[in-house]
């Protein structure tokens, strides 16, 4: 496959809004996120209202950050994990932006950014903003069980991110440049544990990080952190082993953002955390905080998403994966 | 809202391929379809992997008619109405063709579409694949009730599409031309009967059409028809009547493609069609090969989508909706 590498010269991160939930204001990262919340339901009257409203207050901050009225955004972008991306359907309908719904499963955002990319650079739209969120009890209602069945989670299993991540992205310069990308390959491995979606997306990022380096003069060395979104620490294991096997060391700036948002020794979190909102809050928050300190100016951010749902995993079929790219800079 | 109107210049449908079901058969559409299957089964044990095959077997024809292989394809785009779009997930695993996964209900296609044209024409990829599909009783299941239920229908009702519509897109030359597109905006009119989407969907494609005729120059008359995607008979009168309040007359040529793909005087179709199958094998199947008969040279095509989902229409919400635009002309 050619032109696996997108290059972009002029789509610049204006600014970033997070908002998360109370288990992740426990963990390690806490500072760096810009709202929180401990009330689960946001003041809503359902699980989904609730992650709705995320969606609202998220691009509202996002909106009051970068001094933007809603009629200031050419493009707005996202998706979600319930059925029909309905979080963000009803979490945006008020704005008045054009908007265009994706489903990358938790690698969304990522892949929000790169359609918003091509978008900008190809001169179509001056900006965009991007959204995904995530709420710990949809998705478990969604994916494997309602809260009050109170089961029993597997060590390899994932905490879903209760949160959302908006960044605004355009082409007028700032410092935090959008410079490459790589869609990502639906790859079925044929895992078919749901509760080891880590192991299913694991294949998807390799793929997805092998044809980067693979046709790009790019070294893992010269990166600050190169993370996945949520393979967890499970995935993250497979990952590093199948790499290697492959000749690609990417040495100890390779991370996921599922390992990062919780404190995995004394949160009770199994493998780590998932959902859209973990690579979307980790990246806007603690990434990107890091490069407007300074402190990291080269990262290579890889989105992971299981294309399941519940009846394909009741049908007990495999899981297939997607992994999409973005190299951002600090110029 | 300024730069409604996308313009594209090197945007070009090399073909496109349709398969559908038995009741698409028995409409008078029937002799502008590639492919049908009378087994609602397609040959799978489960409604949803028949879904799946429909979108692989739409590909495999596509590839065949425009004489590509899938390492030809640099990008796939697509989507259905499955929960996490699985159908589609599923349906192009197999490819290893980069995909970028969307949601736009029963617009998906054309959104599909519109971000293909952005891509190529921002020269990102020489040519991109965009797909989308429906299933009658996968549908059924999703958004109402299981088929085994025997449920009574209402007048406003709509019949879901069983089929699947696939376009090669590119930027080599072909007489057939996307040169416009509109991305729709997410429109709450507050209407929640989920039996009557296509009342939802009417004013998302008076929105876009509004847009898209006060910011052009186009004038309705110079369109050889004007298609949205599946308001229905319903749908459809109401678009008429709100579209006339607000001084816009479309014409004879204002058609939907909801009720042109069933025989609604001898077919039990209730208001008419819906999917994402609706518009993609009526404007795939009939409305490109009329136009490739020179029988059609401009061609407005508006898809509609309803983003609610079951437990929206059970929590007794709103049904927001939207519509994305794209204007074909054949050089």
């Amino acid at each position: 496959m050619k032109n696996s590498v997108l290059q972009y010269e002029n789509v610049f991160i204006a600014d970033t809004a997070t908002h998360v939930g109370k288990n992740e204001l426990e963990g390690p990262l806490k500072d760096y996120f810009d709202m929180y919340d401990e009330d689960i339901y946001f003041g809503q009257k359902t699980f989904e209202k609730a992650e709705s409203e995320l969606v609202r207050r998220s691009l509202n901050l996002l909106f009051k950050k970068t001094g933007k009225k809603p009629e200031d955004i050419s493009l707005l972008l996202g998706g979600d994990l319930l059925n029909q991306c309905v979080a963000t359907s009803f979490g945006v309908a008020g704005t008045q932006i054009p908007f265009l719904g994706l489903y990358g499963a938790c690698s969304t955002i990522i892949e929000a950014s790169i359609v918003a990319c091509s978008f900008i650079n190809g001169g179509f739209v001056d900006n965009a903003a991007v959204v995904s969120s995530s709420h710990f009890c949809t998705a478990e209602r969604q994916y494997r069980f309602p809260l009050e069945y109170g089961s029993q989670k597997t060590p390899t299993s994932q905490n879903t991110v209760t949160g959302c991540g908006t960044y605004l992205l355009q082409n007028t310069p700032t410092p935090y440049r959008i410079c490459e990308a790589v869609i990502g390959k639906v790859v079925d491995n044929g895992i078919k544990d749901a509760n080891n979606m880590g192991a299913a997306m694991a294949t998807a990022a390799v793929d997805t990080l092998l044809r980067y380096f693979n046709e790009s003069n790019a070294r893992a060395e010269n990166f600050d952190i190169i993370a996945t979104g949520d393979l967890g620490k499970e995935g993250h294991e497979l990952s590093v082993e199948l790499l290697k096997r492959c000749g690609l060391d990417l040495g100890d700036k390779y991370t996921d953002c599922g390992m990062l948002i919780y404190d995995l020794n004394k949160q009770d979190m199994h493998s780590g955390a998932s959902g859209c909102a973990c690579i979307a809050t980790v990246f806007g928050g603690y990434i990107f905080k890091r490069m407007q300190k300074k402190e990291i100016n080269n990262a290579l951010i890889i989105g992971t998403g299981a294309l399941l749902n519940r009846n394909s995993s009741l049908q007990n079929e495999s899981i297939p994966s997607v992994a999409h790219l973005i190299h951002v800079v600090r110029d």
